[in-house]
Formats: C-alpha cells, structure tokens, sequence
C-alpha cells in the first residue's frame, strides 16, 4: 500500500481521521510518517487537544500493524487492547508522527504465534513531534484476533 | 456551570469534540456524566474508533477537573499528563461515559498541595459504556499547574 492509499483507508472509513486531516506522508512495511494540520485538533488554550494527540497516534499506530500484516498476507481483525500516553510538552504547530516496527520480526513468527495463541501483539511506540521537538508519545498494544 | 454550559465549552472551544458530539448530561461538584453518538466515532468495523474512545473520556474527565476547580476558585492551568485507556469489549451503540471524583477531597487540601509544590493532581478514572455495559475505562492522571 502506498502512502497515499494508506491515507485515503484511514479518512475513507474513519470520520475522525478525517476531520483530523490525518494523512500518510511515508509508508514501508517497517515504518510510518503521518501528520495533521494544528487547527482542527485544537483546545481551548490554542495547543494541540490531548484527545486529538492520542487518536493521530493510534491511528499512525494501526496504520503501520495494519500495512505490515497486509504485505505479509496474514489474516485476522487487528484491534488495540490498551494504551498509555505521555504528554511531554504542549503541541504549538503542526504536528508530524513516526513509528517503526522491529525490522527482525518475521512473517513466520507472527503466523506461527496466531496458529498456537490464535493471536499475535504487537507493542508499538508511536513519537508525536511538533516544531522540530518531540512533545510525547503513545505506547499502544495492537493484537490480531483469529477465530 | 450547569451540564448544557459544559456542552457550550467544549463544543465551542474544541473543534474535536464539536464533530464528536459530545454534549454533557449530568454535571455537579463531584460527578459528571456525557454522551455522544456512535456515528461520528465510527471505525472501518462498525464499532467505536479508539480514537474517539479516548477523546471523549480525556474530555470528559477533563470537564470534571475544570468545573471542580471553578467552584473551588482555584487558579490555575488545568492539563493531562499521561494516561491509560483500557478497551475490553467493542463499542456498538450510543457512547455514554460516567466518572467521579473522591468527595472527601477538601478545597483546602487542593489549595495546600498548590501552595507547597506548584502542582496538584487528580488521578481520574472515566468508565465507557454503550448498550448498558461497560466498554472500557481511562485512568488520567490531569494536573493543576500554578506558575
């Protein structure tokens, strides 16, 4: 899937994905890059709304599992069970995400765990930046559910 | 503040939870409770975006904390640290959230820890609810910072 594609999935069948203006600026098997305008996702004291962080971030999040295990051609319904976000700083510009995949997890180990566990998680940390610095970021546990 | 002047704030001065439709059903020193529609918190499967899970509960348990203050007239900027969302069974209809605060918890005491350390904490938990079950629960940590 391009990134393109990824974009036009996530605002296509998530209404706040595109009220957000999330959209995909790079996407590989391993990796992600999203970004959002500020001024949809704004909060009364003109920074980026906590709520609007976390939902960019879990989108980037699933967006990245979900590509990987598309590309490998694994098939099972991808949720997030739990998650846990940090706020460092407050978001004062346009806000840009990036999250990455264990480049040495392979095919064969994700179908291998679904076929003994008829599941497989995926721990990812999903970096939210704005204006160059890093403003926090989400530690989201993504499972794929065979049945 | 009554609960439709809650609606009023947020709505107007968080785009987000605008387009969510988050509105404020029950509102008092301790106890709030909101609601908002599935539809525009929609995923690709028909359920709830844990997106818009989280926001409406970090909003939700963020209105509390505000409107606490306000009738304490406590100064202060009112934020979310970090937080933790749970999502234990898919959401399928109307969105409903419910959360309280320790009623034991004196004015005095906020104003006590505000003078000694600059800072005080709410640690909130935010139950979410559709079809008359509990979907999920957010534990939020919001912090009063006095500069």
């Amino acid at each position: 899937m391009t990134s393109e594609e990824m974009t036009q999935l996530l605002q296509a069948h998530i209404p706040l994905c595109q009220f957000m203006q999330l959209s995909c600026t790079k996407l590989d098997g391993f990796n992600i890059e999203t970004q959002a305008p500020l001024t949809p996702n704004i909060n009364m004291h003109g920074t980026g709304f906590a709520g609007s962080l976390y939902a960019l971030a879990v989108a980037t999040g699933w967006a990245l599992v979900h590509n990987r295990i598309t590309l490998a051609g694994i098939v099972g319904q991808l949720v997030v069970k739990e998650a846990t976000i940090h706020y460092k700083r407050p978001v004062t510009e346009h806000i840009s995400l990036q999250s990455s995949l264990d480049a040495n997890l392979k095919d064969e180990e994700i179908e291998l765990q679904l076929a003994n566990e008829k599941r497989a998680t995926f721990p990812i940390i999903v970096s939210i930046f704005s204006n160059g610095k890093k403003r926090g970021y989400l530690e989201a546990d993504y499972v794929i559910v065979r049945r």
